[in-house]
């Protein structure tokens, strides 16, 4: 049984196992916070492999190395399920990663995105836009063709959008040209040029496949205009990962512990929430605030070796 | 001597040892370039830790750590001196790499660039640009500062050039408007705010610190001026390198072998250099043919594990 794991005994986060959270750097903020919110007696380890970001122009074996590695450190811990906040890893990893801990609880972010875009969209012209490495393996494409066999699909690799996040740019004229530059093939233009566009296709549903493209959601709908539904993993991978625990009844009750419950209402409280990252505490903090959506000091982000 | 060091013997790359470059990715493929036109009947092992890349955001324990272990490889293919034509890892490894290899020949970029930016410049107003680590890590202002103690420098991190070179998005309005929003403070401007500008500051010459950045050269030459000189270390450090070789004795004769005589004209035939990459190797041919001038097949490309 996972919760029958002992936890690493210094310091302990908690009486009652938290739940692993992994991304190859602060992307998966967003889905912490988001898991956060939904789980509110839950307390979280996040691991941000900084040292080695990011995965998304890496090959697939490479990614699958360093998801293992990650992961490893987060079962140390004790946690009693694994949250794979990194769509990278989710898409390419996640059979290595079961194979390994298959006793774990595990939840990706590439299921819970393709169903939530199946449910989202009535034409059934999707599109998905990722790194590359989630793009070049098609995990999501799999994923929405599986429960809708006649979706129409179109994937588009966006990796300028990563940095741009990073870098804070993510509103204004650059981060508006580069979404119209990657994404004006998926919506009918009259400015568009024929060659541009895939012949048919508009798309009613965008799945944003990167925990940094949130992010830039302003501009994407500046490009993609107001009626697609845009889909971010974020939200319904935190759904799905109560689902999955309550299944198994490890949701931790209400009542466990004060400091659960005192901060239940502050969606990332630094209580419930260990922060690690394999390089650059200061880089994580500072960056890593906008993802998490409050501020993080350097100090609460422990460094940790792979 | 290092030239009395055994050259890896599966397969040999040449009789006489050849000259071990590294960078973080595909970056440093410029100097290579630079190195093949200057020193014709050399050989070169490239060796791009494309797994771990970039090297520009992480911090400099992380980067000295991967710096060694890069170097490590190299030397143990027999190199006979090695140049580090990554920006971050001159600005932030050369110390310890040093320290490690104290009998080796080393070159550096950073040294070169500062070199040649002083001789460029006549006001002694000089900009540099580089990676985040690079700026933060103040090498090239200390190496200016040391040859021209009056010099005024503003260093700049422009991220996210390193990503739009990547792309191949290196002309048109979205790097021409990264461009703008990164240096704009370092050119008088009628339009710029007060703000923007630096009291007084008005840069004759810019340091492209970062192998990424040529590629960006038309952009960044339409922000700053026809005036400014823009100093590339691509060129002065193979000049660099050839004059501590030579000066060691070490440069290869020009009738060492027919190889070599073949394809001296040839600025980077396939016979001279061997390719490297710790990931990716289509990636690594793809975007690499970019900076190397030529097409790379990944056929050409031996992955290696550090």
């Amino acid at each position: 049984m996972p919760n029958d794991r002992p936890i690493d005994a210094r310091p302990p986060i908690a009486a009652h196992p938290p739940i692993g959270v992994f991304d190859s750097g602060v992307g998966g903020l967003t889905v912490l916070a988001a898991l956060c919110a939904r789980l509110p007696h839950e307390q979280f380890v996040y691991l941000g492999d900084t040292a080695r970001l990011p995965y998304g122009i890496k090959s697939a074996d490479t990614v699958v190395r360093y998801a293992l590695q990650a992961a490893d450190v987060l079962v140390r811990r004790g946690v009693k399920a694994l949250v794979i906040a990194c769509n990278t890893a989710s898409a390419v990893a996640l059979p290595a990663l079961t194979e390994r801990y298959g006793a774990l609880p595990l939840m990706g972010v590439v299921e819970p995105g393709a169903a939530a875009a199946v449910a989202a969209s009535r034409s059934g012209q999707i599109a998905v836009i990722g790194t590359e490495a989630t793009v070049r393996g098609g995990a999501y494409q799999r994923a929405i063709s599986r429960r809708q066999p006649h979706a129409r699909i179109r994937a588009v690799a966006c990796q300028l959008f990563v940095a741009l996040a990073e870098e804070g740019w993510t509103e204004g004229p650059i981060a508006r040209a580069t979404a119209e530059r990657y994404l004006s093939a998926l919506v009918p233009r009259a400015s568009a040029p024929a060659a541009d566009a895939v012949a048919g296709f508009v798309a009613d549903t965008l799945v944003l496949g990167c925990t940094h493209f949130p992010m830039l959601r302003g501009a994407i709908r500046e490009v993609m205009g107001e009626s697609v539904r845009l889909v971010d993993s974020a939200a319904t991978t935190a759904e799905a990962t109560q689902v999955l625990l309550q299944a198994q009844g490890l949701l931790r009750p209400a009542s466990a512990d004060s400091v659960a419950a005192r901060s239940a209402a502050c969606a990332s409280d630094a209580a419930r929430v260990r922060l690690l990252a394999t390089d650059g505490a200061e880089r994580f903090a500072a960056v890593g605030s906008r993802f998490l959506g409050r501020g993080i000091a350097p100090s609460e982000v422990e460094l940790v070796d792979l």
